[in-house]
């Protein structure tokens, strides 16, 4: 069967599957969740098999150690995921909650309830843990998913869906609730990112190059994470000894997380005294600094910033410096090159935190406090689906609820509009 | 200057005013409303003398007449239009609230705070008056906007565009914040819609082709309203009364607008008892029957429906009728041919209200009320700036709030992430 052929056909099946889990009752989709987890433990060793030949293929194509590291299922892993649908399972239900229920002046009252948005299109890379994960956030918010994992995983990513799909069938909701592309044809994506008639939202989850591919592509609405030029900025009022925690906490606790912060930006009130302590963590830590001129006259040894470097997302062992002369220039700076990611202010200053708080339009603004912390289970969502950049629907760490909208409705005894 | 320079250097400049509105405090936004609707009422006859120009090459173009009506600003529709500016200055700010603000483990406090999109883009046809609303909407939300009305009332449009910057300055705010675009060239539309750098959202308010498109050719999200194709169905518990008092109201109260039934669709246990006394008041009010083989043996003279019927908006005189099993295949019929707009049941059983509720997956779900009453007043927004039939971000009746989104505040005392 041609891509097309099979891609329509899968999209139909989801349609279909999506109006059943959408009135399906908690119980029944919790009941689905567990199921799940409980095949995975069952199979454990069967995944850890299928992963073996996904990893034996990668070795022979030569893949980078980072992408041989995502795409390895270790029994801990395993674990770990059946694990994460218990907890989802144990997440309070999204949907079917009526709220601002209001009677109007012509008697009907109006209000609003919670509703799954349908069917989740979901692309991702290696890791095929995202599998499961993704199944038990499609499930539990009441969504058919369909699923296209990366080719490199497709052993790894069927064998979970076995398990998937076992789960569903225990709990007695149509298979085809989760489908998991059985294809490696990379049309299969164009298909998936323009079939607006059978799904409803597009979850990348995946680098850059992906994202920009399918922003270009998709004819249906995303959820999508771009990157992450996070910035922290030191204001002249700031407790420097927060400072520093902060503006090293930011850099240094993990390097390759999109939260992680990729240019410091400095007044220039304090620049010389907090510049000098922070960047000795920073050089026993084997971060790189690119400093702007008053930077490097302040620190020496710093290369010097290029315009180029304001706007890079390293991922590394890098950071950007630059002295700013201040708030309003520290904002500046962030309107100019930021991403709309992450930005975060330390200040004892209350009327400069609150305006970098209403001025700065990222999905996360923080004050005293590491740009580290914009993460799902640090907000307290309880599971993640992505980080959206975007500024529709939904904004940062989106949970379940990211995958539900508010439908309006009415009740009346009879009114009629005059 | 050729049009992709001017419509690049419109974005610049929105995106740049975008950053001063945001910040603007409520005062200041409602005083440059109010200053609008001054503009306007003194402007009165200045704006008709524009509005003439374009009535009378409308004429020689030889417009229809609908065209030409939803093109003319009588004194009542100037007056209209300031008291409309009024009354959204009346409304409560939309922005910087921040709501379910709760203390992390970690120590952290995390919440939302209401943010503007930043520049949205309108996209509209005929009616100048929307120039008025639209701008007036985007100020209070705290957005700046690039609106591109019609070629028909460019003149209108650009009077107005007068009395808005008038407003706008004379509450000190950028006159930028609403550029109204100055050429008639088709080619700005194309632009508008993929300077993803500049514009946030667009808002397109016209017929289905304008819409059909913009889907097409948009690579920025819309709030969009593509077309109602809206239900009543009469179940066999339904009291009688209400249901002929509804589903006259729905169909026959206004024609031509998007929340207007267009199938009737009737549980076969009442087909009998319902139908002849409603197809009466029908007739009296001149409506055009098309019925399935069951409605046609019920009442006599109705034409039969084709396939295609159950998937027309008539927006005219004219009703699509089916007899249907019962609430099950009511709900299926919804699904496979209605547009997700508003649809409706008349029950007196609560446990199929529910069901109904539940199942059938619309911008707006009705329980014995009129679908007419879908619409951004009737619900208590206040004001409209459309409504969609999208399915993320904003669902239905779109007012203030659609225009605004939520990002995550994170207030610290210096915690970092362990």
């Amino acid at each position: 069967m041609d891509t097309q052929s099979y891609m329509h056909g899968v999209g139909r099946r989801a349609r279909a599957a999506a109006r059943v889990i959408a009135t399906a009752d908690a119980a029944t989709r919790n009941r689905a969740l567990a199921e799940m987890a409980r095949a995975i433990e069952r199979d454990a060793s069967r995944l850890i098999e299928a992963n073996a030949r996904d990893l034996a293929e990668a070795r022979k194509q030569r893949l980078d150690a980072a992408m041989i590291d995502r795409l390895t299922l270790t029994e801990k892993i395993v674990q770990a995921t059946a694990d994460g649908l218990r907890q989802i399972a144990a997440l309070p239900d999204p949907v079917g909650e009526i709220i601002h229920l209001k009677e109007r002046p012509t008697g009907i009252k109006v209000g609003q309830m919670r509703v799954p948005l349908g069917v989740v299109g979901i692309i991702y890379e290696s890791r095929p843990n995202v599998t499961a994960d993704a199944a038990g956030l499609c499930v539990k918010s009441g969504n058919a998913a369909i699923l296209r994992g990366g080719s490199e995983a497709i052993h790894s990513n069927q064998a979970i869906a076995g398990c998937v799909h076992a789960g569903l069938k225990a709990a007695g909701l149509p298979e085809d609730t989760v489908q998991v592309i059985e294809t490696t044809d990379r049309a299969a994506v164009g298909e998936l990112i323009t079939m607006q008639d059978y799904v409803d939202v597009i979850v990348p989850r995946g680098g850059k190059g992906l994202i920009e591919r399918l922003m270009r592509e998709s004819r249906i609405p995303m959820i999508k994470h771009l990157h992450g030029v996070c910035h922290v900025y030191i204001d002249d009022r700031a407790d420097l000894e927060k400072a520093i925690r902060i503006a090293d906490n930011a850099k240094t606790q993990r390097l390759g997380t999109c939260n992680t912060m990729e240019t410091l930006l400095v007044a220039r009130g304090v620049a010389g005294k907090v510049l000098p302590p922070l960047c000795k963590v920073y050089a026993e830590k084997g971060i790189e600094l690119r400093g702007d001129e008053q930077a490097r006259k302040i620190v020496a040894g710093m290369k010097p910033a290029t315009e180029e470097d304001w706007y890079t997302e390293y991922l590394d062992a890098i950071l950007s410096v630059r002295v700013v002369r201040d708030l309003d220039e520290a904002i500046e700076h962030i309107a100019t090159y930021g991403s709309q990611h992450t930005d975060a202010i330390v200040t004892e200053d209350v009327e400069r935190a609150r305006r970098f708080l209403r001025a700065v339009d990222s999905s996360s603004v923080m004050v005293n406090a590491s740009t580290r912390f914009a993460d799902g289970y640090e907000y307290g969502l309880g599971a993640e689906i992505g980080i959206s950049t975007d500024k529709l629907h939904a904004r940062g760490p989106v949970g379940l609820e990211g995958l539900t909208s508010l439908k309006w409705v009415v009740f009346g005894d009879g009114q009629i509009r005059q």
